[in-house]
């Protein structure tokens, strides 16, 4: 295990990370917040004073770079961001217990949104705009980011950082060179944020509401601005979101292919398709669901559309309290919060594209028992899924499920409801954020104990990161030599 | 597809299932209740009228049988067993719903033991007999108990029953002929049966309820003979079935092994280890949670072995109102819901050795992410395991977690709470019987409405029959011709 190579990058990530709260700190300075000041002023201090220790004593790393190199240093990487991301919150008294504060900060970098925080509205608004940056730095990946401006690093390297920290079950390279690609999803990235920011402005939020709910909205997140979340805007803002969130749900390589001008292959994209069919089917079914609520055609589709948006890109933003739905259209948004959203977008979940290739790949089975001497590849978009990339999906579900039982096992120890344990773990996990009854849209995480805040926070980085990375941090083969 | 010879093949079953009744109508006679003598003459007549006529029009059938009859051949079995195994309690009128008097059959045959009825002790003794003896039937397979019995079948027909009825990821021939493994099988059941029968007989249990209880015990099944399940039965009676649940949810093949004196096989099975570390810390871990509820050592640890065994083994009794124990307690029950009992037992549920297999298969696969270079094998028992049982363990897995949630969701429309319709689901797919909440142990399934129950039925055979065979009865190439 390179770790020397490992510090090194984790150096420059940390000294990145200190730049990150300059915005943060400069809004605290404008609205003379002197406490948040004072706290990122400190952290910044800490993580600048960590970087140039660690650069010292690993300046002189091996070449070596391997797969495991990669997934360690990426599930490293966050553990890290979150623990020193976390200070501010705890520094400025906002949240006195560090665990909180993590909790908060972890919820924050893996875009999950769920939250600590019973009065979003009372906290300082350098605090706030930190907090809902999180969301947009980590929808994307901060090693990404670090890999699109960082000059000239080794290619191997690169590759297999960016394999680790991507989503998806296959890592689509859009240009040769990864650094390239890096470069090429950021843009898309920020282009697509500004746009939300604009269409936002036009509504009944402020600049800094429009930015903060941009930074969720992009990053899939879903840390709110107001209490309520996004129940008291208009149904302007309510709409412009939905429909942002829908996209930013979306495989980044289809915008790409809209930018080559190859429409054709985004029409016919297979993922895409299911992705649109199960929300517009779910959308459907809810509303039939919900119309006795709401009364009216016009509310009952806002809302349900909403909500669907939000639970399929596991974003977390919400326009009304879900959690007094009828059973049926809960039952639909827990089904939704395992789906998740496409490979390679910044939404979390099981990712429909795995979806796809699990029911292809049991429909074959099923084929193959009926007909065993025949012999059946699987393709998808036309293209034949190698054996390797379906083994790896069908490890996937297999960690996916044991890691849903047990961690809702251990957090029963806190003794709430199954609807509570159930809900809060997919959520966590999926990286959405509200579930339902006691972690429903309009409550939040702080019931938990702290053991049970450290197992979620450990559930979301690894949704967020699909599981390998972090599992590799367990796994004892990682820290011994041989 | 060569529905001729399955016409035969069911004609001569449901001959059989006319057999079956002759005891029950020997008890009802016995106890005078004209009702139910009338309802069973009534449904032997029934079948022996299909059966013939079945028979005269099927009697010509070609010889081609493949793996696709095989499951079209078990599916459409145990539907007909079904249909009309629940006519004698409509007939005598104690369940007058026909959809109520199916799904207790379902339920029945399928082993899980989820019951409609609140009042079971008054119940006319020849349909409580039969009740419980349809779980006898149910736990080794209607048809390898045909297969046992039948004269010269053709040996690929019998091979594909076998394998599409016989539970578990690779079925195990003891010895060449599967016919004869059907023999062995049918004898160590029998003889397990009857101890179990005598040790409850010692116990405060009149023949009846020791004979129903037996039944309930070796199919794993778990519909009980009193309105509180077990609760009322002293504690030896307790005990006795403790130990016998938990015998009957070991593969039979052990068994076996020890009567050919291969103890050393029986010792170092991994499935087996699995199974009993599995229980043993669920029942500790079950022990310390519950303790403050029954005060002292011995009650606490009799009541946590017996859920543990009686949800692992998926039979379904129960000594106390585990619906009242502590939310992390339930969490261990509802992991244990899905883990089961061993392949090749009369249990249901997931099933350890394919837990194992997916645990290797996971394991396999992040070795092979932190080292691509190295080709690995996985082991059984220090066998190499084929990577075709593999793909079937990891697609089980995957049409598993689908049908959870699908049903889980399809019969949410009835409104009830997520942990009820999550239990049921669970409780029924894996053939155990009750969940929690609306339909926790000291309840039974009557609210659900009649559209849910059907639903619960369908999962309740597919969890017995593996999935599989219920499935391909969904699938168009079934029933078109090519």
């Amino acid at each position: 295990m390179n770790f020397k190579m490992i510090g090194r990058f984790l150096s420059q990530l940390i000294a990145i990370e200190a730049a990150f709260f300059i915005p943060a700190l400069a809004i605290s300075l404008g609205y003379g917040e002197w406490g948040s000041v004072q706290a990122f002023g400190c952290t910044m201090a800490i993580c600048l004073a960590i970087a140039g220790i660690m650069y010292a004593a690993c300046r002189k790393a091996g070449k070596l770079f391997g797969a495991k190199e990669g997934l360690v240093c990426v599930g490293f990487s966050w553990v890290v961001l979150s623990l020193l991301g976390a200070l501010p919150f705890t520094l400025s008294g906002v949240i006195s217990n560090y665990i909180d504060a993590l909790f908060e900060t972890v919820s924050g970098f893996t875009t999950t949104g769920a939250s600590i925080l019973a009065d979003v509205e009372s906290l300082p608004k350098g605090l706030l705009y930190w907090r809902s940056f999180t969301h947009w730095v980590g929808g994307m990946g901060v090693l990404v980011f670090l890999l699109a401006i960082a000059p000239g690093q080794d290619k191997g390297f690169t590759m297999h950082l960016m394999r680790a920290e991507s989503p998806g079950p296959d890592v689509g390279k859009l240009v040769p060179r990864m650094k390239d690609t890096a470069k090429i999803l950021y843009t898309i990235y920020i282009v697509l944020t500004v746009l939300c920011f604009i269409f936002l402005l036009f509504g009944d939020m402020n600049w800094l509401e429009a930015l903060c709910t941009a930074f969720g909205t992009a990053g899939t997140g879903g840390f709110g601005v107001r209490n309520d979340s996004m129940a008291s805007f208009n149904a302007y803002t309510q709409i412009v979101t939905t429909v942002f969130m829908f996209l930013f749900g979306v495989n980044f390589s289809c915008y790409y292919l809209i930018l080559l001008k190859r429409i054709k292959g985004v029409f016919f994209d297979e993922e895409l398709r299911l992705y649109i069919g199960i929300a517009v089917a779910s959308i459907a079914l809810i509303a039939w669901n919900v119309y006795h609520i709401y009364g009216n055609l016009a509310d009952t589709l806002r809302h349900s559309a909403f909500q669907v948006s939000t639970v399929m890109t596991t974003t977390g933003f919400s326009t009304t309290d879900f959690d007094r739905w009828p059973a049926f259209s809960k039952g639909i948004l827990l089904m939704l919060m395992m789906v998740g959203a496409c490979a390679g977008s910044t939404g979390g979940g099981f990712k429909c594209g795995r979806l796809l290739l699990v029911l292809k790949s049991l429909r074959r089975n099923i084929r193959q028992i009926l007909n065993p001497q025949k012999v059946q590849v699987i393709r998808n978009n036309g293209k034949v899924v190698s054996e390797s990339v379906l083994d790896n999906t069908n490890a996937y579900l297999a960690a996916y499920a044991i890691i849903i039982v047990l961690c809702f096992a251990i957090i029963s120890l806190d003794g709430f409801s199954v609807e509570t344990n159930l809900s809060a773990t997919l959520a966590c996990f999926n990286n959405i954020g509200p579930g339902f009854d006691l972690v429903g849209p309009m409550c939040n995480y702080s019931a938990y104990s702290d053991f049970s805040k450290i197992i979620l926070s450990i559930a979301m980085l690894a949704g967020r990161l699909e599981i390998f990375p972090i599992l590799v941090l367990f796994s004892r083969s990682t820290w011994t030599r041989r």
